[in-house]
């Protein structure tokens, strides 16, 4: 039974997000049917990271049974001509039955865009959250985004309604930089990589950088969210469209 | 009677193109609508270049009369309030009443570009010319697009349906790059700066190209289709959706 570890590319947009969900159009369903399509039979997705509506994924990862014999090149090709363009597999890698996409992810890393100018750039749009001038204070940004580096509780950046074992989790680098490399445009762009994230964890965390960049708080204000726990002192949720998947790591013999 | 020459950013993929026509949404229309919002009555735009169907742009000129005295940065802020998404005024500059954003132009830049891999990223959809596998010859193609630069006849890579009064054309360099700096990704970039352009010049250009980097000709080909002034010996027109206006240059006392 070929076991297949698959990366995946998609704009979230037009998406209830990653998971299957009783109602409206998900990721994980339009792979799984158009896998259907190639097996003859309904297959079953293990995702790495259950992106929210309308997050973005550079490189999200699956794994999955078929039953019949299909190498991965072929695989890749059909099981994209029945997707839309908004997602593609970009990878099919054949891997031992031991590997599963979520519990033997050894880290992910999230990108966050802000774009920070009066005027969006429409090839932007969707794709970043729009934060108009004044300009974000990005060292104060920059301080207080590495002051989430370690093992700390996150059970302030926890969406209210999450239900988590445990809400400590490890980061292993929480960094802004002023915008991507190589370009001169007014792009914040923030990078975190851990362990696990707790639901809405980047998001609520982008919130709170941002009310930092506006100089409603110091940079120091970040560890006192931290340590209070509590989702009511952090900032805002930022919204999807800014968010993306950039990758997901994995280490060991299964791959 | 304030004179304002305006820079634009558009997407061009819902629009008929830049200019007003009888039958749908035209770039033109829309920022004409726009600014008569504002005017109170009806005004005209001089484009600095009539882009067709479907092509972008990143720094179009468009220039204005106005009756109503206003300041620039209020300009942009309420014209945009007026325009789609896919529509940017970038900025606006008060110029002498002498300026036009097409007479006075000294050069344009495009840029064209290409995806070359069998899976198109899907947040790179309707901005490239998708050209699957295997890979373009990227140095016939470099060594075939500097042939160009230089004054000469380009009436192989008019459309056939143009009537311009001489196709002699100034080209200040013709360029392809393998990727946008920084990139590795795998898109080929062609960038072209003129004097001026005929009509579907730089897409039959890049089709020309194309079939270059495919080696069906060798990169001499183009010299050879350059002389025998006939469409039919160029290349296919290369799709809308990779070509951008990225810029135009004026010099002179109006600015």
């Amino acid at each position: 039974m070929p076991h297949f570890k698959l990366t995946l590319a998609y704009d979230g947009a037009p998406f209830v997000g990653w998971q299957r969900q009783a109602e409206g159009v998900s990721v994980q369903g339009l792979v799984e049917d158009a896998l259907a399509e190639l097996e003859g039979s309904a297959v079953s997705l293990a995702g790495a990271g259950r992106t929210d509506a309308g997050v973005h994924a550079l490189g999200q990862v699956a794994s999955v049974f078929l039953t019949r014999s299909i190498d991965a090149a072929t695989l890749v090709r059909a099981a994209n001509a029945h997707l839309p363009a908004t997602i593609r597999i970009l990878a099919a890698d054949e891997v031992s039955p031991a590997f599963h996409a979520r519990f033997r992810a050894t880290a992910k890393t999230y990108r966050y865009r802000i774009w920070n100018a009066d005027v969006l750039n429409p090839f932007e749009r969707g794709h970043v959250w729009h934060s108009p001038a004044p300009p974000l204070d990005c060292e104060a940004m920059a301080a207080s985004a590495m002051l989430l580096e370690g093992f700390h509780d996150f059970a302030a950046f926890q969406a209210a309604s999450a239900m988590s074992r445990t809400t400590w989790r490890t980061i292993f680098s929480s960094r802004v930089v002023a915008a991507e490399p190589g370009d001169r445009v007014p792009l914040v762009v923030y990078e975190i990589r851990g362990e696990g994230f707790l639901r809405h964890m980047v998001r609520s965390i982008v919130g709170t950088l941002v009310d930092i960049g506006k100089g409603r708080h110091p940079a120091s204000w970040m560890r006192e969210v931290l340590v209070s726990k509590s989702r009511a002192t952090a900032g805002r949720t930022a919204p999807p469209e800014g968010l993306f998947l950039v990758g997901v790591e994995y280490d060991g013999p299964d791959l």
